[in-house]
């Protein structure tokens, strides 16, 4: 049963409503799958951006610029900042947070701070279900934050509409330092600290993996261009699909505001192009297929080991697993044959 | 059916079976599961050592002394290096593996890096599983090293019998920056780079946060102490509970070679502690009923996706939950509900 009167707060943008509607599904107590499908229909609204990018890319500070004109353009904003660095803070980060906070004064925005621990079924199911509370809350924009660790920045840009990738002039060997999947989840590049030397380097490193990866022909550069202007969004048509994107690469001093206005132009422009397009369409059907078997193997998951039969079973033959006699296979195997016998749908 | 010829390699060490082994793990291919359950009563003979930190700690200096030491007393080694970090690899680290490299043509070492991505079921089983076939392969000493980010190390702490956390003097704040968790999960501090300012300050802080933790009449300081031999490992008893283990806090220059004699004395004195205590075995327990839980929820999934009845729910409800008519929790509950009512055991 949902909390009727939680419900309402949250869709009028209450901000008590909307904390509390979070502590209930961040922490996945009793109502928060009944919250969680009430607002479903509503989702849709936000756009979802993740930010993401090496430790020391300026990513707070990137976020900030961007929270800022969004403000100035009188656009509510969220801010999703997930930390799975946890458990050894640096100053630096720290010093972000702190001045993000000023920009927290304003009741226009809303910051959070996702954790990696106590968060039941994994960080991004969990993440992408506070995007859809602040969605509902109307929030008109959504920046999910990750530093680039492994994992989740795929998972963050499973979970939004746009995903910008932060880099700087000496992230290490240069783009050869980004493994594989991690360019090909970028829709737009962002050198940062273009003031450092190696920035125009960096960018023509990007542009050539991109070339490499798209096509040269895609590469449509305008005629003149300053350092800011130069990789202007451009959508670009392979032979072999539809409409697609090439994404644009931005030098930009997050620290002085500088490229700020072409960032918040490519972020337009790659949602204008895919709405156009039907990718943010398909990419929307997509992450609720993946959303959804995610919920589907948290919700069996709790059954199984709740109460359900692996939890006797476990119980029941942990003594023969801890003696050697049984393996956790075993286990495995003795569960899913019941399960299969008996389940017939 | 276990592959018999790959078994038999295994268990006489052949390189060959053991790549294959891995490989076979690794990747969750057929056979897989019976050739683990056919190791797992000849499991428990390694002792499997976790090395953890902050990035630029020394992790990988400090488990190549370790390594050398440990050849040198004629040991099989094998370091699995589980690496989340993933897709922005730094530089040092890359120094680090190729200094790592040196030691690996010494054919009683074997080192293997763990990737984030491909690992069905999650890292922390993949990693186990990969530890449980270089026990069986006859290692007698398994270092899992892995940087210090958020969930790693309490897994890691989770499969391993001893945890060593590695510090250094310039960590952040010191012990302040050691978020709740962290801790806890250490049998052993080592403050490496102990030649740099704030070493000495750095452990005087690990040291007041044990004796809030332990209470501070089980420390136990011998009389006379160097540099590096202060804080030698003692057992303690605390008033609540069984003989238990009061983590030491030593100094080391990894780089140098120096306190790596005071570690191996400290790991070795943790096993002995505890395997008199029984806590290595109730560790050893906890562990296999974790694992237990996470290969039955890993077979459990597979089966529920891939010819289950969730596939084909999903399948045909996908269209319902894009339109919003249906949420991923109505989806979820259903397929409980409908595992719930056919299966009795």
């Amino acid at each position: 049963m949902t909390d009727e009167a939680l419900l309402e707060g949250l869709l009028e943008g209450r901000v008590a409503s909307l904390a509390r509607a979070i502590s209930l599904v961040e922490n996945a107590r009793p109502g928060f799958e009944a919250l969680l499908t009430a607002i479903h229909p509503r989702l849709g609204q936000a756009r979802r951006i993740g930010v993401t990018g090496p430790p020391g890319a300026g990513k707070s500070t990137l976020t900030m610029r961007l929270v800022t004109q969004w403000r100035a353009e009188g656009l509510r904003v969220a801010v999703v900042a997930v930390d799975p660095t946890s458990p050894f803070t640096g100053g630096a980060l720290l010093g972000d947070r702190i001045r993000m906070e000023d920009v927290a004064l304003d009741p226009g925005v809303y910051i959070r701070s996702m954790a990696t621990r106590g968060s039941l079924g994994g960080l991004a199911t969990s993440t992408r279900e506070v995007c859809d509370i602040l969605d509902a809350a109307g929030f008109e924009r959504i920046v999910v934050e990750t530093v680039g660790v492994g994992q989740s920045e795929l998972d963050v840009a499973g979970m939004t509409d746009t995903t910008l990738l932060t880099l700087v002039p000496e992230s290490g060997d240069g783009i050869q330092a980004l493994k594989s999947g991690v360019m090909e989840v970028a829709d737009l590049f962002v050198v940062n600290k273009a003031d450092r030397p190696g920035a125009p380097k960096m960018r023509r490193e990007v542009e050539l993996a991109l070339d490499l990866r798209l096509g040269k022909t895609h590469r449509n550069l305008p005629a003149h261009h300053g350092a800011l202007q130069r990789g202007a969004p451009v959508a670009v048509t392979p032979e072999d699909g539809p409409v697609a994107w090439r994404p644009p690469v931005l030098l930009a001093i997050a620290a002085k505001g500088e490229g700020i206005d072409e960032i918040i132009a490519a972020l337009d422009a790659h949602w204008e192009a895919g709405s156009a397009s039907g990718a943010l369409v398909a990419r929307r059907h997509e992450r609720l297929g993946r959303s959804t078997r995610a919920v589907v193997s948290r919700a069996v998951n709790r059954w199984l080991f709740d109460g359900g039969p692996a939890s006797a079973l476990i119980d029941d033959r942990l003594a023969a697993v801890v003696a050697g006699t049984a393996s956790p296979y075993d286990v495995a195997a003795e569960v899913v044959a019941i399960l299969k016998e008996e389940v017939q749908v």
